[in-house]
């Protein structure tokens, strides 16, 4: 039986501290769930501080990459998936993941939200703005979850992988 | 020397009545501009109101197809770009608009305002909710413009082309 | 109803000269036939020689660009489409065009020639090699047809399409 | 550091037995090098018998799925990645793979090869027909190599990833 994938999303730049720290113990957590994490696999912002976390917790992290060769990649990606296809591999991420974790807001960050409240995808968002749940609760309310807490959105994540 | 092709993008159900005509509209006025109109290409929504509006001024319309076949392709679409690859063909929309107009708010929608700010394209919302005009001009305030009127987002797209 | 697109596809470099005179017939009778043209739009090769010769014609031109702007698009594309997904573009150019001329031989064009035989899409070999031939026989006999001249290839292509 | 990714490739269909046994026995040897296999993903042909054979010697196995959900994966999958492009997948399949070997040979099998060779991969053919080596090695010399077997291929390999 396959594993179970899920995918922290974040901006890769102009991150604030919260949403790094957030990020990290959310790979973290979700590594001593058993669970595999996805992310866009840069060496860069959110997705490199999910891997790092992931890493320290023993997990096992796959990294989605938009380019065409893995010179970007971040150090703690443990298997690079090279898409070649710049932020479309974004629609990837979201199909690929049982459950989406957000942490902080970005352009393509929110492409993500989009295209899992798309897909029927289930996101939990943390580090929010007030103007992004608004947002995307509005969009689709029965997909967008909110956490204060990376323990917080653990809890919700296993409930909804569980169902 | 290629020809300018600017896209309208909005939903494909759940759409109001207001949004498919001001898409309609869009589609007639862009035509007397001379330029290409590029939609998502389905038989639904905004993109076939726009692709209306484009033909009965005797526009050119690009239909960029989700599907893998044109099955579901708009009756006025002149070219259809058939990219078999679901939701992630809305990067090709974005990256191939010169300027992208938006009638009305949903998940796929979203996520093209979204890469669009990505990509560093400017949007021109209509028929915007006020959680999706605040949210985007939080992520994107020289990328995001407001208009009320089909005729006045056709003003702000030529100044935004003509720059 | 939506016109006939059919598409050009030939390596970017090292093209013989053949090639590149049959890419620019091709062209130019596809324009007279009142189909669009269809290639993967770089200022290079086959593909820019077949937009030439559409234009010579006062064709219309697609380009299915690889990259994430249109900076090295040849100056015969009407329309590009950029895609920003390299190689898999591929696929696109093939499931949109009708039928697949290909004009000499590349790791990218038998890409295509795979792709068009996989999609159930006919293709006819021009400036091909023994090896060529033979190989796309043998995989899709029904799907390969060989002409050794552009008006013989178009006379075929007019078959396919009538059918 | 990254694991080392390999890929498996051939047809899902009309694959004859000694495609099967191969990919199946390729599969384990690989597993046991440390290598983590990627495939197509599908329950079906080589993609399963590889993921099958990585499973007995409890190897790690990625699924380049072209749906858009993993309704049709192999049970020996550990890692689903859902891309819902179609046959574009192949040119992830491709550059996400340190060296791709072929077992058996069709439409989308020689599409990959030839993406391979476009994108600078080395390629391992088994169970090559004569047309198909004759092609590709015209196509790519340095790029393509021939096995008889399987635990020859994996020698080559070796000496590929080396180096």
């Amino acid at each position: 039986m396959s594993k179970v994938v899920v995918g922290v999303m974040g901006p890769g730049i102009d991150t604030n501290h919260e949403a790094l720290v957030f990020a990290f113990e959310l790979g973290r957590l979700l590594a001593l769930e058993g669970w595999v994490l996805l992310t866009g696999g840069r060496d860069a912002g959110v997705m490199d501080a999910a891997c790092r976390g992931a890493k320290e917790a023993h997990g096992l992290t796959v990294g989605i990459l938009p380019g065409e060769d893995n010179s970007d990649m971040s150090a703690s990606v443990d298997i690079p998936i090279v898409t070649g296809m710049g932020q479309a591999r974004n629609n990837i991420n979201v199909l690929s993941s049982r459950v989406i974790f957000v942490c902080g807001m970005g352009a393509g960050t929110s492409s993500e939200i989009a295209l899992a409240i798309k897909a029927g995808k289930k996101v939990i968002l943390l580090c929010y703005t007030q103007e992004s749940a608004a947002f995307f609760q509005s969009l689709g309310k029965e997909s967008v979850f909110i956490a204060e807490q990376p323990v917080e959105a653990i809890a919700i994540a296993k409930k909804l992988i569980d169902d």
